[in-house]
């Protein structure tokens, strides 16, 4: 067992795996959780390379049950957690009245929902210990509610509601909960292949590194007690906001 | 059928009872909608004596379906709606921990789909015709989450997110958005009984009569568009904040 | 003497004038202040066609002590001032290396050092009795910093930061103070003849009357104590934002 | 000459000697700026032992020509500068109707005139370069604006602004421009021994160390310019707020 481990829930090719590879050498033990069960223990065979502990699990991050399950067996293979991350994405964007009750439902559940269920999973464990770091996935939309972006906007707001809410109750337990607000386009091979006008006009470090996003919450997770950040925003150099 | 309907989803004894006698009184139809049917049912009785047509409607708010139909049925029997308040409640305060993943869907259902399926109802009919008004009821946890309010601040901050996402995109279509946030403590028989010593220590003005606050939605549903609000906050004079 | 008296810093031709008359019309005398004195003079004696007595005056809104004296010849002469807007203007938008000290200075001077000399002149009267409104004109700079625009965001920034430390300090003493958010572009004469190609683009109802903007200062004014804004935003039912 | 140098405007015995450790540690000279001239010549003594090269300056923050020359004598003397931090303090706190507009101005040009002649001094040298760290010490009163703090606040909200738009400005040009909120009690041998029941109350991890500031000034220094932070907060892990 390692002595220390991270969680990453919503373990993506991207940002998921860079934050995975980023506490790897930092010498955590990592879990990682994903919908595709298949992806995640792929993604932990990669990172075991790196000398740690890993382990890879299929879950579905909106269902609160199932999340409590993987935090569990993270715990009984690798050791407490100490550092948790809430990464799952979602993104819809569609004109208001073309969205329906169960797009919008969808969208709560794999940000508020998800974040909730993984939150009590880490906390019974981590507040009790006096001790760990739960950091949430943010975006522009955590903040600004543009039009079309209803579902999303409101899914982001509600987790970032979520992550401050638990700030306050659990810092003076010695838990550390952090939101982070990215503020860019990640770089991706999806998005390089897909989009390649758009790479081309935003150039050089126009896009942002996963890697780079995953050394911030890095910095957090070491961060004193005597100076915790709750929020800190991450945008290119070049970004417009 | 009046020239002009109000159509108040939440049409408790406070609020929604003060925003009905004020549209009334402003000369609009006035549709009541809450949970317990016979409940709207008496009120919109009330309301009628003052010289408008008014109609009670039993709904469970969080649920669109039943929303859409209550929407439908004004429009029906008093007119096309012209103004519209999403005043649905339901406050949640606990432990993070002690908080079930059903209390957490429970409080989101209140307010976010709440909102959603109304705000899809009343903009269906209200975009076509370029003009309306729509708001909704914020709090304090609209923009601050404070310990042991997870599920009602995130909640509410997706309601906000809701509310800010349609006036940018509606706005330009001529229909008025708006998001009003409450930041005290609204006066009421219950209170008076349940916590007299509050009530003692707050004094005159110290609380938040109902008809007052009625009286701010009523200025901003008669802003001219070209100076629209999106937002506005309210709290007694001795409010400290 | 009027039972009420309003006095407006920097009564221009624009929002200022438009206040005075709306405040005429709801039955107060009002003091014009502005630099130029005899423009204030001239303001004077047309809204006192409307049936208040009204003064004008030509003051320096950066200094405070001018400002006093204005204050005080304006309650000689008027009543009791229980309504008092600091409405003085001075955009500055240039790139920052090209801003020189003294114009960061007079930005600051015109805004913050006036709000600040004009609050104290009649906060000094209002606060003895108990009674008053006192609001401060904002800008989508008055939150938003944008690139070429240091000297006025900072300036209005800190006009901000004054309204609310003075709302939290006087409103439990029953001065209600508050701030409005200017987001749009004001209708002027000068406007449409220097710039008619946007004004002809922004079509009808795009830019902002400063009579639908006064009718939001007249309407804060009335509200009951019970409450009270801090805070509204305007903007034409078009603009993005 | 070393190949990087910072330069603290500020440079008192707490926050403003931790950062100058901080970087001499990190391996790059140090100019180090403040009022009393030899208390800065001392300090440059003192930092100097950890093996960079430093210099003290006696400096009034709010001039913008004497901070101009000094920024001048630090790169002819150490270096070009690619860190430079404005950390100047003026804490004002009284109640409102007490405060004379010399008070006022003073608070100002403390925060705002200083970070605005220091800004110019290091972005007319970084931004040719097109490259450079320039960063602003916040408090609790950069966001919110307390009764009895108009005048500290109201400097902070236009420092604020100066930095956002700063950060929009320069940020293209290749220049970080950073924000960080303290929003904590600040250790120092001053406090402990003038109030030593509030220390004690706090107990430990209650109080900021400066060191553990210091070093969130140090990352940001170092974030790679695809993902640069703009804001960051912090507080003890007990703090209210």
């Amino acid at each position: 067992m390692a002595t220390q481990t991270a969680f990453i829930l919503g373990a993506g090719p991207g940002l998921g795996a860079a934050l995975a590879r980023q506490f790897a050498r930092s010498g955590l033990g990592v879990a990682l959780a994903r919908r595709d069960g298949a992806a995640a223990t792929a993604l932990a065979a990669e990172i075991a390379a790196l000398g740690v502990p890993t382990l890879g699990l299929g879950v579905e991050a909106g269902d609160p049950t199932a999340v409590e399950e993987a935090v569990a067996a993270a715990e009984a293979q690798l050791g407490p957690i100490s550092c948790a991350v809430m990464n799952a994405a979602s993104l819809v964007r569609a004109p208001f009245l073309d969205l329906t009750p169960a797009q919008f439902l969808t969208a709560w559940e794999a940000q508020a929902m998800a974040g909730m269920g993984f939150a009590q999973a880490v906390l019974r464990r981590m507040a009790p210990r006096g001790a760990g770091f739960l950091a949430f996935t943010g975006a522009t939309a955590s903040g600004k509610a543009s039009a079309n972006f209803a579902a999303f906007a409101s899914a982001k707001f509600a987790l970032r509601a979520l992550s401050m809410s638990l700030a306050r109750e659990f810092g003076p337990q010695g838990v550390h909960v952090a939101h982070v607000i990215i503020d860019g386009i990640i770089d991706s091979a999806r998005l390089r292949a897909t989009m390649p006008a758009m790479v081309e006009r935003l150039g050089e470090d126009g896009l942002m590194s996963p890697d780079s996003i995953a050394a911030a919450y890095d910095y957090l997770r070491g961060q004193p007690k005597d100076a915790w950040t709750f929020e800190l925003d991450l945008r290119p150099f070049k970004e417009t906001w």
